[in-house]
């Protein structure tokens, strides 16, 4: 599958850096920080999960501020449910890195993800933070993509220019999947960075928006993460006028956004544990959005259409059983099915298809199937990957 | 794990047979037939999945009848989306196996088991009919067991007897999983049959309490399947009075009606595709024992979870985070969990274990998941098995 084709992910005003604490194995970049040249709004959504990471708690609490200079995450180990050392923990991440830009604690957000129930080392990863902050440049965001990195195969970076005015702002970031991925609100972790200048509120109505259509559209075993976090700062660096709510510029900057969110969500999804297939659902003709979404995640959740994919296999029975349990009512005799473009069953009837012809689109590395229940205005899409032996070696033994 | 301990599962005037019709390979057991020799009342419960196969809109028809004779089952194609060719088939298998019995075609269920999209051949089933209605026996459950099997690895059986005034009735059947498992009112098949006298009304709401409590808290894989059935004929052939509603012997028929629907339920999820673990999971302390089942059941489905356990990995995390993802509002410092009877975390804090003991605990066949989420009155047990590579072996190439 494609490497992510962003070569230079430079955002004017911001400099980020990585180190390994020694966490990973082998000297793995596992700790990384992005801070700013001038505060920043910031716009952020958090998993849903009731079961929720200490660092999660403190980025809450820290959004609420509105004045922000940069980010410390860490990979290998999560600090959930952890308990009041993990507290203390993720705030002095966020002391360390503030003493070193000269903020206050609370206007830096911090991440952590890996295994839950353990507590990172402090001693370990404060030396790590000084080197990611001696090394920090305007070019440390692909080093930043390694570090967040837990079973992800290959770091995740992307990155869009939109007008505002007379001048191009920049807008872009990096993520981590690859297990634990069903996110509620946000991915397990994304860190976007926009030279445009825009105000909190702007920022945040634009974040939510989007990370229900990028991220919150994606799964990959339906587990949602206990860390899901999307931070988006802007440090109005660029010098272009701020973006307005309700402008042409404000909608083309959403558009931007959404396009960077759904490119990262994506490459989750094609990068999920164990995955060969990229597999996009969309559902269309449901009464609403919503129930359109419920049928879409459930066919992208079901491990029986997810190892027939892995297979290349076109058992589309997998895809209306799965679809039929959805607890999205439809009659049976109004479904329509396609698989990688071809027409298989319709008004209640299996259709004739060339299996051969099929099967040989299956095995290429994005499988498209296309659900149709009736003929609602509802349509929603989700991107999710097949489930291979690969996804059971990884997980069956994760935490040695 | 354990082989079912049924030897003799015979019920007074029920006679069962078994045949080959060629749809599995190398001439195993695929059709079967049950039959009494005298008219039954049933209960019986079907799929709530939304696409429906062909044999469960008969049987739902057959059903408000009131009168039945027998049920013939195939297994390898399940008739589900065949549209009016599906339909006209199993009409056809009742019409056979009725003209042998000599009642109405109407008075006969019909289920069948497999691949989804795909028509059994008629013209081999109708000979296998016959061969298996000339060789029914008393004792011909065991072989019926085999015949409707399809991913399960052994037969499933069950049996128990109960004293109903002065005689004793008996309560026996036969189920299959074992992939596909996430019963929405029953598992994907399950025929008994119970020698005593009891009315249609009263048999169906005890058939419904009992599958909402057995065949309902079983899931291997959360793909509910399109043909879920199970249906209990009484032919009232024991000679016991009449078990009437409202009376101990009631209670007591009930009672043993459940026991055998969660034997047979409890060796679905131990046979789960792939399975190595047979996994419990209560929750406890809910609001309702609604809010239960769903927390048990997404603990039960999480493919974190299924596959720690396939790994013997004491990834507790996992458990918490699965938890915490159901849609139930419970605060993460009231969660407590237990892993194989060892405490691991509670109030908010992870408690120190034995982590080379409980990896001997895990390396046994069954893993009990306690889960307590506050102080409400809601319970529920859910029991599933882990997720293995034999699962994705089995159902990556399933067709073929």
């Amino acid at each position: 599958m494609k490497e992510s084709s962003v070569s230079d992910l430079s955002i004017k005003g911001f400099k980020v850096g990585a180190a390994a604490a020694g966490m990973k194995k082998g000297g793995a970049l596992d700790v990384c920080c992005i801070v700013s040249d001038r505060p920043c709004t910031a716009g952020a959504v958090f998993t849903r999960n009731r079961v929720v990471g200490e660092p999660v708690k403190v980025d809450r609490l820290h959004l609420r501020g509105g004045k922000h200079w940069g980010i410390v995450a860490n990979a290998k180990i999560s600090n959930v449910c952890t308990g009041k050392e993990g507290r203390k923990l993720a705030k002095a991440m966020c002391a360390c890195l503030a003493e070193m830009v000269g903020c206050a604690a609370g206007e830096i957000f911090v991440a952590s993800t890996g295994v839950i129930g353990q507590l990172p080392p402090l001693d370990k990863i404060v030396p790590a933070m000084e080197s990611a902050f001696d090394a920090k440049s305007a070019k440390g965001w692909s080093e930043a993509a390694r570090a967040i990195m837990t079973t992800d195969t290959r770091p995740k970076l992307a990155k869009k220019s939109v007008k505002i005015g007379t001048k191009r702002v920049s807008i872009g970031g990096i993520a981590k999947g690859s297990g634990m991925i069903h996110p509620n609100m946000a991915t397990m972790l994304t860190f976007l960075a926009t030279d445009a200048e825009i105000d909190k509120a702007v920022l945040q109505g634009m974040v939510s928006r989007v990370a229900e259509r990028s991220f919150n559209c994606v799964t990959v075993d339906g587990d949602t993460s206990t860390s899901d976090t999307m931070i988006v700062l802007a440090n109005g660096a660029s010098g272009a006028q701020k973006v307005k709510v309700g402008t042409a510029e404000a909608q083309a900057f959403e558009e931007a956004l959404l396009s960077v969110a759904q490119d990262l969500a994506k490459q989750i999804a094609r990068d999920g544990e164990g995955a060969k297939h990229l597999i996009t659902v969309n559902v269309r003709g449901a009464r609403s959005e919503k129930a359109a979404r419920q049928v879409a995640e459930t066919v992208a959740n079901s491990p029986l259409v997810k190892t027939a994919i892995a297979g290349c296999d076109a058992n589309w029975g997998r895809i209306a059983a799965a679809a039929g349990r959805a607890g999205v009512a439809f009659s049976a005799s109004n479904l329509r099915l396609e698989l990688c473009g071809f027409e298989i069953f319709t008004k209640g009837e299996p259709v004739g298809f060339d299996e051969a012809a099929l099967t040989k689109e299956l095995e290429k590395d994005a499988v498209d199937i296309s659900i149709q229940i009736g003929d609602g205005p509802g349509e929603a899409t989700v991107w999710t990957c097949d489930l291979t032996h690969d996804y059971i070696s990884i997980n069956a033994d994760y935490r040695t």
